[in-house]
């Protein structure tokens, strides 16, 4: 085996992949990157076995082989090696000779053997979506946030991809909010598939700035995300989703529009002095004009702010304010409508324009 | 009591402040910022009982008064608050209340007599130095470095100010480096003093861009360093520092002139296959043209890299590459001086034209 390449284009691809390298006792080579020149074409491979990248390097010379070495390490070394330096990996007996330069390293390799690579998809049982980077990163940041770290709920540890009437949807629910994104429009094949929030925060972290395409294929257990020069494939979660669109409040008695900055700041504001009491504060519409935000008055003091805006019918309702700071954050118009049907039901919250997105709170016992 | 002033002043204030306040179960006034109006004098105070820190606020009006209320509930509510807006403090019943355009809250008091203060300098007997705020900076980041966490140690927990020959001095040693700066020359005044390295990290954290002079101000047991608004009145250490002057080397036998950055390049190269031997590495000058710092191989592979320097005598010394780093980064000079004797002798760093600043490390049993 032999490569050469730049330091700037390595280092890029091992820092890219390197990050789920990771420490398993039982497993060491999952530490491990898997080095493949195969007819000329060079790979990276890491895996924690719930999900892979691979980053597939453009070279200017190679010579077919195989071989693992510690991630981490050739990772750190290669970035430590002076800019725009030719740099030269080659294999022999199981050790891998780094040069550049003056600087040599010799790394001892482990045989590629006991590498677990994850299954490939499917090419020809695949569905395929594409999706521009920009609306891509924007939708699933919007959406991830409502995903639950609790591993007892495995469906709800994921993003759900779905299709119906036409329009791709991502969804996330943590059971006590909801938010729902329509991805793209007008599809023609059919996907129900939740992918782990572990596994698209990797997709993120690894879109570089010259990628304006992201390629989605499905299986039936598995996905890949193609980002240019880079894949990731992640296992499916094998949990079914629960039907979220029952969820979603028809018609609020009650609709008001709020200026987002202006909500921001006074749900901050009433949050710091709701600390002691989980971060309960009261949200209140009261007819004809004020929009008020309080905390509950405890230990620490009390806080009162109020928000004019126009109020049909009084109602209120007791929230989570970092809930509400979260759903506030993902909406991105100046103005954002809060809409809601008491203190039981859950509050709806949505930009005042395009109508693609939707937030779903759930109100706290008052 | 009554305050009158912008939200961006005292915001600013606060947060300086409150970073020391701290949650100590046996003392919870400690958490808070005492607020005094003394003869339309506004004056900010925390404390941890090892050292205050105190904002004089430049203000549009007041009353007297004193209470104290959580800091970083007060900091946190008016860092929330809009830029520009004028805010409004008053206190009546140990409820202050903080108002600003339309937002208002109440904050529950404690009164100051449970308010533990720190003893004031004593103006008279104090021995006073001044020194510009850049110089104050620098010299105090390149020595802070050296200084140990072990509080079986006290003094090496310090820094040391001390003067002889009319010069002040600042130096600190965990026992494995030491680091000397001269900070000020021509003094007339003399002192010996161990200051809190933890004081001086607040100190540093503490200047802001307005500031140009820092004067400093010692006592028997205290000391107090002034800058611009904000006073950091301090504790001393009651130990006495190691007589340091001894372990300088007086005229190693071998010195080398190596590219600073060079020589940080190879050290983190070398560190990276140290890991599993502490960070032990191996640095050799070779006659006639070469210095060499390597790893000493083990189960993750090895390291080598040379530098092409002149060398008139040849050694060998065993280095903790951490230290070596850290010495390094407190250099400035692009071209700096690595002298040693041997593998037994302490090895001594230095900037190639300027002579105010040394840094020593102990080698490592080879």
């Amino acid at each position: 085996m032999k490569i050469k390449v730049t330091q700037e284009k390595l280092s890029k691809a091992l820092n890219n992949i390197s990050r789920i390298a990771i420490s398993k006792v039982t497993l060491p080579i999952l530490n491990n990157v898997l080095i493949r020149v195969d007819q000329k074409k060079v790979s990276l491979t890491t895996t924690n076995l719930d999900m892979a990248i691979v980053d597939y390097l453009p070279v200017s010379s190679s010579e077919d082989g195989v071989i693992t070495v510690p991630a981490k390490l050739l990772a750190e070394f290669v970035s430590n090696l002076p800019k725009g330096e030719n740099t030269e990996i080659s294999l022999k007996n199981n050790k891998v000779t780094i040069k550049a330069g003056d600087y040599s390293s010799i790394i001892n390799g482990t045989p590629a053997d006991d590498f677990p690579e994850l299954p490939e998809i499917d090419e020809k049982k695949a569905v395929v979506y594409k999706v521009g980077v920009d609306e891509f990163k924007t939708s699933l940041a919007e959406v991830i946030i409502a995903t639950s770290n609790d591993l007892t709920r495995p469906a709800l540890t994921g993003v759900y991809f779905n299709t119906s009437d036409n329009i791709l949807r991502i969804a996330a629910t943590d059971g006590y909010r909801l938010a729902e994104k329509k991805l793209i429009d007008k599809v023609e094949s059919e996907v129900q598939a939740v992918v782990p929030a572990s596994s698209l925060q990797e997709v993120l972290r690894s879109i570089s700035d010259d990628v304006e395409e992201v390629e989605i294929s499905f299986n039936e257990d598995l996905v890949r995300f193609r980002l240019g020069e880079v894949e990731i494939i992640s296992k499916l979660i094998d949990a079914s989703f629960p039907d979220y669109q029952r969820l979603i409040p028809k018609d609020p008695e009650i609709k008001i529009k709020l200026s987002r900055e202006e909500l921001v700041r006074v749900t901050k504001l009433a949050a710091l002095f709701s600390k002691s009491v989980g971060g309960s504060i009261v949200c209140e519409a009261i007819e004809p004009d004020t929009f008020s935000v309080k905390s509950i008055a405890n230990e620490f003091g009390e806080n009162d702010s109020k928000i004019n805006t126009k109020v049909e019918k009084s109602g209120k309702v007791n929230l989570n304010s970092r809930f509400l700071l979260d759903a506030l954050n993902a909406l991105e118009e100046p103005t954002i409508s809060f809409e809601f049907s008491g203190h039981v039901a859950p509050i709806l919250l949505k930009n005042q324009k395009k109508n693609n997105y939707i937030h779903i709170v759930m109100p706290l016992n008052s």
